[in-house]
Parts: structure tokens; C-alpha cells; sequence
């Protein structure tokens, strides 16, 4: 018989340490919407996306190479006072980003990808390149999917995408999956027998993440973070210069 | 509109400060298998259970009892060496227990419990008296649920019923859910509309922990803990004297 595909999701960053990841496959998903953000600022044209936990660190990176850089992200999801950009996918551009280094910080989303610099390769995934990071999976190897929640709190968003993705791969290859796996997937599928009543746009809005965005008045992001398969990308994280690009 | 019921679920103790439970009503949930034990226990005719982080609090109390005392619980999964019993529910039964106080340890179960020491009241709960404690938490009031997991993983067995306690909750009464409730809720769904061809019983053999009792030799307690309602039971968690007792 051969040897059935190991997949494991960690719903937060917390609860997989990184010498867990070490030499493994890894997509990082934070739907809501750094991920998100990063596939649309990708698609727009931007260079690579250069991701950091400390706005001090992206200030001094964007101080460095000049009217290259973009700088964006968000505290509390809300923009941070001086940046260029917010963390909402509607403003990263085109006319605003061709050629440019996007200097990012966000907490939960930067928080994950600092869990991989063991892994032998980090995908950033959202649901607008759901069906591109699946075949991009379809090799079969060992692969961790780690769930960047909000704020140390586990997220449905980020939770059923995971279990997209897990069902998705499972459908090809025998898998043996971590709890956490059989769970996400297990809410996907209850997801998607509800969705032709009730939209992914709609069960976001459930969500912590997605309440949050109403709250801030910016509940048209839910909607951008919805659109799957919207781009047919694929960023990955460089892990030698930390930064993400296409390939 | 009468205000809605907050559930929130923490799939891990570690995922709740015990301030965040100070006051509420909190559910515990350790399937496989303390909480399926002490309700095994108390069915049994046992007086209560004392439940203790530590071999030595737990041996201490049962030489201060003496002949009162039935030393009971696991260290990874064995019985404790010079212990009356393992944490097998099989093991509890009224020829050994009438009238008797449990010293009990487990590690996960006990660390859940742990959590809990602000609470107003703390129910056990398991598949096997599932039906009761949704009963007994029909009041409407705030509650919290929280899964015992193991070893710091979470577990696809303590979800599920966390699942179906929110699903049947939120029946009765408009709910405001946290993500990990949602979640809980939607794989309990998918597990249900499963289990005509694939019964409770066998699900939990895919989960960690049904693994590794099927790895022990003792796949029959999974499932004595699937038998959904066998008993019609609520062990609760007195505050003051740290012992499980029946009402």
C-alpha cells in the first residue's frame, strides 16, 4: 500500500512550534485578511511583499530603499498613522504598486510566517487563490497548514479554509491528518452544504474577524476575502531574504 | 429582541485564562476519557471524585481516607503503577465503588478542570450523559465549554461533543457563538450527517486519541465512550471541597 500523505493544521500559530515545520511544506492563511491582502497585492504587480512584525523595522526597510517601497499594514485593524496603505486588498492596486516592494506589518498574519523560517517552503494562501495553492500542493509531500487567527483567538475564516484545502488534497492521495485537520475539514464540509443558502461572504461575516471588519467600517473587505479563485497565483515566501513573491 | 446566549468554546485549556471563565457556568470536556470515566464512576454508585494534578496529592489523600479511597487514573494513556484502577470506564463499577471517594488523576482532564477555578459551577460532561447536561444548561445563561484536548493538541472527540452541546443549545435560544463554537458546531453537523453509515464510535478511532487507545490495546473504551446517553447523570464540580459529586 503506499504511503499515505501526512497533513496537520495548527488553528493558531501558538500551537505548532517551528522546529515542528522544519524541512515541511507550509501555507500560512490569514483570510481576514493579511493573506488576502498579499495575493491581491501580487496580482496587482507589486514586486515582492517584505513582511514584518515591528512597524519600526518596516519603517527603517522603506526609509531604506526609497520611492520603491509601499508601506502598508494595520494595528487593531485599523491603517497605522504615516503608512502608505491600510491591510484592506481594495488598496492594493496596480496604479499604486507596479515594480514597488510592499513593506507589510500585521500582527496575527506576520505572527504565522515567523513559524516557518524552518520550513522548506511557505505558500501564502487565501480563498481568492484557494484552487491555485491546491494544485500547487498536488505533489503529495508532508505539508503543515498553520491558521494565523486573530490575536491568539482561533478564527472560522481562516479554520475553513484550511479544511478546503485539506479536503481538496484528500480527494487525491490517502491522507492521514492531525485532528485539527479532520475538524477543519469537517467544517468546510458543513460550510459547503450551507452555502447555497448562505455565501462564504455571508458565514464570514459571523466571524469574529468578519464582525470586527463590520465594526470598523469595512465590511467590503469580507466580500474581497470571499471571491474564490479570483487569481490563479501562487506567492511564496523566499525564506533566505524574507521575502514573499511570485514565481 | 431578548438579549442572546454567549457560548464560547476553547478547544484547549490553554486557550482560556481562568479570569476569562470567573462567574460563568463552564462545561468540561474530556472524551476519551476522564470526564467519559467520572461519569462511569458516579453511575457506579461512587460517593465523588477527587481530582488531582499530581500522583503524590492523589496518593496522600487516599492514605489519609484509607479503605474510603479507590486510586484511580493514567500517566499517557497506562494505569499508574501501585494504583487501584487505570482510567478505563470499564473499571468502575459498583462492586468496587459503592460509597467510595475516587482519588482521580489524569493529566488532561485535570488540567481542564484546572482552568476552572473561578467559575460559578463547572459540569462534566461526555457523550455518554450528553443529553443530561444539555438539560441542566437549558437556563439560557452565559456558558463556556472547555475541551481537555491532549498533551496540548486539540482532539477531534472533545470538539465534537463541545459541537453538539452548542448545536443543541442554540436550538432553544438565539446564541452568540465564538469562532471556536461555530466551528464546533459545524463539524458536529458534518459528523452527524455521517454517522448513518459511519457511527460515532468509529469516528472517534480516527482521532489521536482513539488511536492511541487502539495503539494500547483498549479500543473497547471508545466505544464505551460513544454510547451517547447512556446515562442520564451531571456530575458537578463542588467549588469548595474540589470533589465531583451527582446533585
Amino acid at each position: 500500500m503506499p504511503r499515505s500523505r501526512e497533513i496537520d493544521v495548527f488553528l493558531l500559530p501558538a500551537l505548532v512550534e517551528p522546529a515542528a515545520l522544519a524541512g515541511k511544506a507550509v501555507v500560512v492563511i490569514d483570510v481576514l485578511r493579511a493573506t488576502t491582502t498579499i495575493v491581491h497585492a501580487l496580482a496587482a504587480g507589486a514586486a515582492e511583499v517584505a513582511p514584518f512584525l515591528n512597524i519600526e523595522d518596516a519603517q527603517r526597510l522603506a526609509e531604506q530603499i526609497g520611492n520603491k517601497a509601499v508601506l502598508g499594514g494595520e494595528r487593531g485593524g485599523v491603517p497605522i498613522p504615516g503608512f502608505d496603505l491600510g491591510n484592506s486588498p481594495a488598496e492594493y492596486t496596480p496604479d499604486r504598486l507596479s515594480g514597488k516592494t510592499v513593506v507589510f506589518t500585521t500582527t496575527n498574519g506576520t505572527r504565522a510566517l515567523e513559524r516557518c523560517k524552518l520550513a522548506k517552503r511557505v505558500l501564502v494562501a487565501a480563498f481568492v487563490n484557494f484552487s491555485a495553492v491546491c494544485r500547487e500542493l498536488s505533489d503529495g509531500n508532508e505539508l503543515a497548514i498553520v491558521c494565523a487567527g486573530t490575536d491568539g483567538h482561533v478564527t472560522r475564516e481562516d479554520t475553513l479554509l484550511a479544511g478546503a484545502i485539506v479536503t481538496d488534497l484528500a480527494r487525491e492521495k490517502r491522507c492521514q491528518l492531525n485532528d485539527q485537520a479532520l475538524l477543519a475539514a469537517d467544517a468546510w464540509q458543513t460550510a459547503v452544504r450551507l452555502m447555497t443558502d448562505r455565501p462564504l461572504g455571508m458565514m464570514l461575516r459571523d466571524s469574529r474577524g468578519g464582525r470586527n471588519l463590520i465594526d470598523t467600517g469595512q465590511e467590503n473587505d469580507i466580500d474581497l476575502a470571499a471571491q474564490i479563485d479570483r487569481f490563479d497565483i501562487v506567492p511564496e515566501l523566499d525564506l533566505a531574504s524574507w521575502r514573499i513573491r511570485l514565481p
